[in-house]
C-alpha cells in the first residue's frame, strides 16, 4: 500500500512533502573537488538512478569563488532533469571538510544559491549561528527551497533524550526537513537511534532522517525508513560519510523489502 | 571479521556450538502434508542450501505412525548431506497444526526420534508441561541432539520484561537454543523484540533466535542477527509462519549486509 498512510507503522510511507515518492528517497553524494571530477562523478551517478543528488561544496577547491558555484550548481542541474539537488557546505565541526570562507560568506553562499534558484533543498547544521540559521531560512523560504536542518555527531551517539531534543529542535528552528546522523560504538546505539527516529516520526510535523553511521549503523541506511527515516544516503560513486552502501545494492534491498513487508 | 567475536557486537558472530558457521544460519521449513509432497519440497528447498532443514512433522498427516515418521527422517536426512535436520512438532497453542496425538504421544515420538538418531536439533515449546521437557531434554541430551526451547505468540508482542523472561525461561530449562517469536502490532513492537534479543545475546550462554513475525517483523528476520539472532527462517518452497522471506532473497540481502557492515 505504498502511497497511503497505513496508520499502523507509526509514519507516512510516503511524504508528500518529498515529492510523493515513496519513502526513502535514495539520495546520493557528489564529492568531486574539481568541477572535471564533478561532471564525470554526476555521470556515473546519474545513470543509477538517485532521488536526490546531494553536492557536498565543501569538497570543491573553487568554493570561494562563488559565479563557478552557481555556474556549476546549473550545470548538474541541467543534467540531473527531474533528479532534486541538494547542495550542503557539510562545517568541519560536523565531519564536513575544511574551507576557506568565514561562517559569513557561507551564509552569503547560501542565500545567493538559494536566489538562483538551481537547488531544490540545502542542507544547514542546526548547531550553527542561530541568527545565521535564520538568513539560510529565509533565503530558502523566498525561493521554494526545503531547508533541511542537520545534526552530527562522528564519535559517538547521545542519548535518547538528546536525539529527541535535536529532532525537535530542527522542527522549532523552521526546519523543512530534520537531520540526525549519529556515531554507534555497539548495537544498543543503533537501538537508541531508530528508537528515536520512530519516536521523533510519530510525534513531529516534518519528514525526517534519522542514520546510525559507520559498520554498525549500516543497517539503518537499509532499514531505517520503517522507522520512520525518509530519506537514506547510497554512494554513486564516491562515499561522503562512513558505512554508506553503493546505490544498486541499496535498491536491491530495497526492492526486497517492500515486497517482503507488501509496503 | 567473521568467525571471530568480534567484542563490539554484543555477540558472537559465529556459534561454535551451532556448527561454526557465521550467523545467521538460515533454516528452511518443511511443511508438506504426505511423504510425496515433503519429498518434492525436499527436492526443491535442497537445491537453494539452506544451513537447517525444519521438518514441521505437525503438517504431516502421517504423524501418527511413527515407522513411517523415522522412516521419511530417515530419507530427508540422506538426501539432505550435512544440511542438518531439525525437527518440530509446533503446537496447535502456538500457531501449529491440529494433530490426533497426545501430547504423552508427542513426547514419544519425540523420545523415539531422538533414538533414532536422524535428527540433528529438536523443538520444543518451553510451555509445555515441564515434565515433559524434562523427558526430551533427557533423550535430546543422551543422543547428542541440540535442544530449542521455544516460545511464541501469535497475536501480540509481550512487553520486554516478559521476553527477557522467555530467553532467561529456556536456558533455565535447559535449552541448547532458546527460540523467542512474537507478533507485533507495529513498529514499537519490532523495537522491543529487537532489544530484548540484544540483550539476552549478551547475558545468556547459549545461542538465541529472535524474530518478529508479519509484515511488521519481516526485517527482523533479515537483520536480527546483527542484534544477536543466530538463526533465521526462509521459505524455501512454502512458508511456515507469516512473514517469512524467500531464502534467495534472504541470501541477497545477507550478503550486501556483510560485505557492508565488514563482518
Amino acid at each position: 500500500m505504498r502511497g497511503v498512510d497505513t496508520g499502523h507503522w507509526g509514519q507516512n510511507l510516503t511524504t508528500p512533502e518529498l515529492y510523493g515518492k515513496p519513502i526513502p528517497l535514495v539520495c546520493t553524494p557528489l564529492v568531486g573537488c574539481s568541477s572535471d571530477q564533478i561532471l564525470a562523478e554526476l555521470a556515473v551517478v546519474l545513470a543509477k538512478r538517485p532521488d536526490i543528488l546531494e553536492w557536498r561544496v565543501d569538497f570543491f577547491e573553487r568554493v570561494a569563488h562563488v559565479d563557478e558555484v552557481i555556474g556549476l550548481a546549473e550545470t548538474i542541474k541541467k543534467e540531473a532533469g527531474n533528479v532534486r539537488l541538494l547542495f550542503t557546505r557539510r562545517c568541519a565541526r560536523e565531519g564536513g571538510q575544511k574551507i576557506v570562507l568565514s561562517e559569513d560568506d557561507v551564509v552569503a553562499l547560501y542565500q545567493t544559491m538559494c536566489d538562483s534558484r538551481q537547488i531544490d533543498l540545502i542542507d544547514f547544521e542546526m548547531g550553527n549561528d542561530p541568527a545565521h540559521i535564520a538568513l539560510v531560512r529565509e533565503a530558502a523560504k523566498a525561493n521554494g527551497i526545503k531547508l533541511v536542518l542537520s545534526f552530527h555527531n562522528f564519535s559517538c551517539t547521545p542519548g535518547l533524550e538528546t536525539l529527541d531534543q535535536r529532532f525537535l529542535q530542527a522542527v522549532q528552528m523552521g526546519a523543512d526537513i530534520a537531520k540526525v546522523a549519529v556515531m554507534p560504538r555497539n548495537m544498543d546505539d543503533v537501538l537508541t537511534l531508530l528508537t528515536a527516529t520512530l519516536c521523533a516520526s510519530q510525534k513531529l510535523p516534518i519528514p525526517l532522517i534519522g542514520l546510525s553511521m559507520g559498520s554498525y549503523g549500516a543497517i539503518t541506511r537499509l532499514f531505517g525508513w520503517a522507522f520512520g527515516s525518509a530519506m537514506t544516503y547510497a554512494v554513486g560513486s564516491d562515499s561522503s560519510a562512513p558505512g554508506q552502501i553503493p546505490i544498486e545494492d541499496m535498491k536491491t534491498v530495497l526492492e526486497i523489502l517492500h515486497r517482503s513487508m507488501g509496503t
